[in-house]
């Protein structure tokens, strides 16, 4: 069983060296995306300039746009012989997918932040904080209408449609667990309902894209896009466990957010079940305000393993991963499972 | 020469029943289109349910979804010897697009009133203020998310491109006039491209995209598209005039708040350039404020008959529409022209 090693990641310039190492074999792929990434930043020449440079450059890990670029580069029977010009035409149509993930990405975090109120993301203020909501409803707008239009153009019907689908379960993700705040006993059905819709189905939906594009067998497409999902799910696992106990100087972003704002998240289900009920009286006086005993619950965290036990969750959604992609060559395999665990080991 | 009568147009029940008459040729597809967007209500049972209902249940004219239908429907040697398979599919694909072109309405209309602060549609509070900008945010992201999905699967790659570069120009629109606004002496040309992207596009999209599924040959599809644009430019010039000389009660809408927000409309900017130096000064002191003298403005707009000439643009659109219709069969001609006659004679 491969366990995750949150703890000891690497950090600061070790840790962007690892990644580059880790992303090598798509490196001048990524820098592609990333021109346009700020292309459509100078090309939105109105008020949302600046607004659109702020959360298009340079920002983020890329981890959709790499997952597109990693499958689309996987060699296989099916690919061995693409003529020159499919070659140059799937270069292309992979670049537009790849960017196209990231703006839907970018849009989703815009607008989230205004419904959510969230004033800090990657270490800056957030854009409705920034430029006001105003700004941040239309540059989320653009983003995605940008997005479905460099989709569109990749004229791959099933893609499109895939990405329309992801699109709408994320925006219905976002609204059910907006209904479900304030609810202490949230169920973990529940929650991983919302973290799949919300978070995982779009990296799924991404490495989908990029085993199409390659293209790949029906088989290895839908091995990759369980694989991503998995790894989605992982990952909002673990960076739902760093908002609970995580340093908000590392994150760059303010901690303790769910809580405070009444979302229930897997750490602290996982506590609530656990604890007794005066326990129980006491956590809900706290939720939902500024005003929660963090030392009692750091004193509860301990005591049930919250921690371990959140981990070991995400250590499950890992080895389901690390499972879907037996059937992929190795050389890719081997790259997708460092960008993943690299991804995931993250440290406090 | 066919004129606009705006001033003439019926109103209540009498002006409901001449609606009625008609779209009569289409209203068992209007009908369905109607339940479709019902149906999209109960099914966003979040938070979103009531605010669905309230923007999507028998709100608004569905020209959009009128004209996709019309254009549709038109018989066309091309189309006269669809096998019953092929009719029925077409039937689903065509009340799919309808809708879907409503939702985009109506999620743009959300987001605009939300950059705008408007606090008034249709006689009633915006979605921002009667359920909040957060809410107001998911609800058009919610709305955007479906219409793309609905479009994919009508499985028609030029109309899902067409449709994404569309809602890509809307925002654009919207943005650039944004970016515009406080600008006294904005140009013609700038004005004609906001309300070209802003409104004209999503209604020459409608027709050209029922003109595709009918399916009419390229020839007619493109007369349609052009019929459609030239309708909705003139629509939103008479929109912009009732904006400043309109009655709220009647067009359920507060008024004169383009000018209150700096936006310049057309017949500002005609009003604008004709007035004296002195003239302007007392209009720019007044702008983008709510201290505007409107008794001032009131006796310069009848001085340089602008009323009339704002109509006068309108017309010339409204003659170019007509033109555009030369090569489609009498029967859906006159339907065409009967609704979009009727949409733009709207009284003040």
């Amino acid at each position: 069983m491969k366990h995750l090693k949150i703890v000891e990641a690497p950090a600061g310039v070790e840790k962007s060296l690892a990644l580059k190492k880790i992303l090598s074999p798509i490196l001048p792929g990524l820098s592609q995306v990333e021109l346009k990434l700020k292309a459509l930043g100078d090309e939105s020449n109105g008020i949302l300039k600046d607004s659109a440079h702020y959360v298009l450059d340079g920002e983020g890990k890329r981890l959709r746009a790499a997952l597109v670029l990693f499958c689309a580069s996987i060699e296989h029977d099916s690919n061995k012989n693409l003529s020159s010009s499919v070659r140059k035409d799937k270069v292309e149509r992979v670049m537009e997918m790849a960017a196209a993930v990231e703006l839907i990405h970018a849009a989703t975090l815009v607008h989230d932040d205004i419904v959510d109120g969230s004033i800090l993301r990657r270490l800056k203020p957030t854009v409705n904080i920034k430029f006001g909501d105003e700004v941040a409803v239309l540059l989320g707008d653009f983003l995605y209408s940008k997005a479905f239009k460099m989709i569109a153009e990749v004229g791959d019907e099933t893609l499109t449609c895939e990405m329309a689908r992801t699109t709408q379960g994320m925006c219905e993700g976002e609204i059910d667990q907006l209904k479900n705040r304030y609810k202490p006993n949230l169920t973990m059905e529940e929650y991983f309902s919302f973290i799949e819709r919300k978070t995982a189905s779009l990296i799924a939906s991404s490495a989908f894209a990029g085993a199409r594009l390659a293209p790949l067998p029906l088989k290895e497409q839908m091995a990759l896009q369980k694989f991503a999902l998995n790894v989605g799910i992982s990952y909002q696992i673990i960076d739902d466990l760093l908002d609970v106990i995580g340093s908000e100087s590392k994150l760059g972003k303010t901690l303790r957010t769910d809580t405070g704002n009444g979302k229930m998240t897997l750490p602290m289900i996982l506590l609530f079940k656990r604890m007794q009920d005066s326990e129980k009286q006491k956590f809900i006086e706290g939720f939902a305000t500024v005003h929660m005993d963090w030392e009692f619950i750091q004193t509860l965290l301990e005591r049930h393993k919250i921690v371990e036990l959140t981990k070991s969750y995400a250590d499950n959604y890992f080895e389901g991963a690390v499972e879907s992609l037996n059937g992929i060559p190795s050389a890719a395999r081997e790259s997708l499972l460092n960008l993943s665990q690299f991804i995931l080991n993250r440290d406090y």
